[in-house]
């Protein structure tokens, strides 16, 4: 077995306990500083993951590879970022897999282009779309940290426009409109293609489902996940005290083919 | 566009309302009976996906691909399934993506296990271990059905006794004592990587929890997800009335070098 | 000590198990049948509260005095009641006690009303208004097995139309529009008297807390009340799967006094 | 109609916003201090209930009669206090109501003690113990301004050396080691009484649970509430952000007469 050794320029996760960890890059020369002293980021070099590394104070963290969620989590923000969570089930609602050709607007900082990426690669493609170049330039950055910037393409768009890409496995909405974009995602989507869309207010739930049945969209539903951490320890276990009450809802519905495709397209296929 | 078309022996789900949709094979010559008439399957042999199909009472039925959810929820089941919102989240909080090796323990009927498949094919395998037979018959038949069996390894083995694999990304737990099982994940995992265990009960969770603490694992968290349906309708949309007020607990962690392994391991690899 | 004892026409709940509980009444002469043999209701009388009757199939059931939540619960129902739960909020958010003046719309078959009437006893009222006769029926009988009828006024009126009650404590809407009946809740209430309006869709939500806040209502809040039972046994404990995803929400608020009612109201007052 | 005037020394709410009210004690000559400016409090003196005043920077504050809840929110605490929602459900459970006799263990600072005044009053009493001295001065002061002092006798004991109290309606539990308590509870109850306990722990519900069933106790069980507030606002409506996650279980158990005491019981009686 050979462990997996930090190189230089390796992002890395410095672990102190479950409240405390720490999303840097190695780079050669510098120093981090934590309030347990610093550590001289020449010495992670070479260290396998899974080992410790001590401050100046004596202090001991982990050195861990970076997960997904850690990416997500500790992305650069400038906008609200969706939660591993809510990212966990538009993945698993959307169908998508490794090979999958998703459309994504907008793409915000891209904390959920990073997770669409995840799955995706390394085949498949995420077209995202996004109009604030700031929220662009920062997604790109964020990507390309966890290296899944090959596996995106961004593109600076306004969406109420449409979409470039036909014949998508699936086309998710992350934006404050997604009823005006309905009727593009469905002329991007395959047949029996998936849309998921991801709001904070109802209002946008309800336009955005009927938006849905209105463009030969079925299998339309609406959920929320409420997600709950646990303090764990014998004679004391206990649901958490705090909690994120909302983050938003998720509907998501799959493309129909309309009467007139249905004939049209077909003969046009035989033809 | 070339839609894709029903094939012989394809699995299709037909769609009449949300509540109701049937997951079925399309075998040559057969009928598929329905409380809004029959449907003679051979009509669906060539059909695009996303069009409808009509019962022999005029209802229509639209044909769509089955999605992973699909597949994890129209399984044949002898045991409690992983529902998509537990296994989405134990994805998520493993880190695994394509080309990631898991071990997981047990297959049961195998709705998570053809949810990990789907999350690491092409080049990635899962490991999945299961003592009762009937079981294992039941998660091959059904991973078969997804065609997702080539990425999966199924083993027969009391799992107390340890797993084959070293190395590996990532370690899922779904058994009743996960707890026994963790010093074995430790060896099959490697450095860093991450180990979800899935519970019903707080005893599960917090024995589970201790044996991590223990055997060098950190980032040790658990969680709840609830998750709650929507109907969605014009001046009529609320929560709906009933849910699932509990699956299961899911605690995961990443496994951290024993300071003995830090020193000897390092050093026998230099050696 | 003089244990209360079982008198004949006394309401008594019998408890098996947590999921078997039955209320009845105690009629000479009359025989209960239970799945476990039946009992002779001439047996429970003189029994004291508490002690156990035996069916003649030998199985013992307890003979326990019946609570607010059993006449609640055990209602005879023509419609959805308020659950323990919502009322218990309804109560504490609505400030009433004991001597209390509460008008409530709709009755329904009482269920709310039969907790209203609960806590404002024995010098306080629940002025009822409901139109369809049929509830209004069954909500008397309800009160009556309470014994609680004496503390209610139940009337029959269509409230869009207004209320007769001025200067009270508290107005409860229970009823499909609650944002008709507001300016009615207003001048029912004193200043500062609290309207609390149960309903199960987020648009009446919307629209009741519109009409709140146009109609000099202050402090309006909204909430909902998820419960989930927990199964506790030592070694297996776990919330319980199945759980009541909705029920209603609760908008609560304070009624202020208008500008123009402030200094006419004072005027006339003073002099 | 005359409407209720502020008088000296009383309580009253000033309402800027939902986010913004203070309860304050309406003292002769005393200024009130705001970030929008300062009341002088002599000008609250005979305004009516309703009514605003207006601050030396000219913004309106609503003068409100104090709920009970905000009693219970507004109260100086020295420890995490019940909370309104918790009480409702405590309150509920228990079937206490006016004219109800209550033991409750411990005291705090008070919050849950002012609801059940609240609820037993005028005929009934809360027997509340404790045996922190600066908890239960606190309570009384708390108690004191709530107007419901008088309801409620406060005791110096450690519980686990029992109550003195016999016969009582409800008995009421808020404290570390509820399991220790539930002998002298049971020893304290009427027959088919009721005991409440609220703990934050799962350990401390599976210790009390099996007390309760060990010592004569049936219809126990146990739940957990999640309140969720919403931000209701036409177009924007959503639940919000932040919510508490956690505050304690409720279990909940009626007396049943054990087999000796039964026969003894009444045999002594009939004599």
């Amino acid at each position: 077995m050979t462990n997996k050794k930090v190189g230089e320029d390796d992002y890395v996760l410095l672990y102190l306990d479950v409240r405390r960890t720490y999303m840097i890059e190695v780079e050669a020369g510098k120093t981090f500083h934590t309030h347990k002293g610093y550590i001289k980021l020449d010495e992670l070099i070479g260290k396998a993951f899974g080992e410790t590394v001590k401050t100046s104070l004596g202090v001991e963290f982990t050195v861990l590879e970076p997960l997904l969620t850690d990416y997500m989590m500790k992305s650069s923000r400038k906008t609200q970022i969706t939660y591993p969570k809510d990212a966990a089930l538009i993945v698993m609602f959307s169908g998508i897999g490794s090979g999958s050709r998703v459309v994504e607007s907008g793409t915000g900082t891209g904390a959920l282009t990073t997770a669409l990426a995840h799955y995706v690669k390394p085949a498949g493609k995420v077209y995202s779309y996004e109009v604030r170049e700031e929220f662009q330039r920062a997604a790109e950055k964020n990507l390309k940290r966890a290296g899944l910037l090959e596996f995106v393409e961004l593109k600076s768009r306004d969406v109420t426009m449409g979409f470039d890409e036909r014949d998508v496995d699936a086309v998710i909405l992350d934006l404050a409109v997604p009823w005006l974009v309905v009727p593009h995602a469905y002329e991007a989507l395959k047949p029996s293609g998936t849309i998921v869309s991801f709001s904070p207010t109802i209002d946008q739930v309800v336009k955005a489902t009927e938006a849905l049945r209105e463009h030969g969209f079925v299998c339309v539903e609406t959920v929320e996940c409420l997600m709950r951490g646990m303090q764990v320890e014998r004679g004391k276990t206990r649901p958490q005290t705090l909690m994120t009450g909302h983050s938003g809802y998720i509907t998501y519905a799959r493309k129909a083919l309309k009467h007139s495709q249905k004939t049209g397209g077909n003969e046009a296929e035989k033809a």
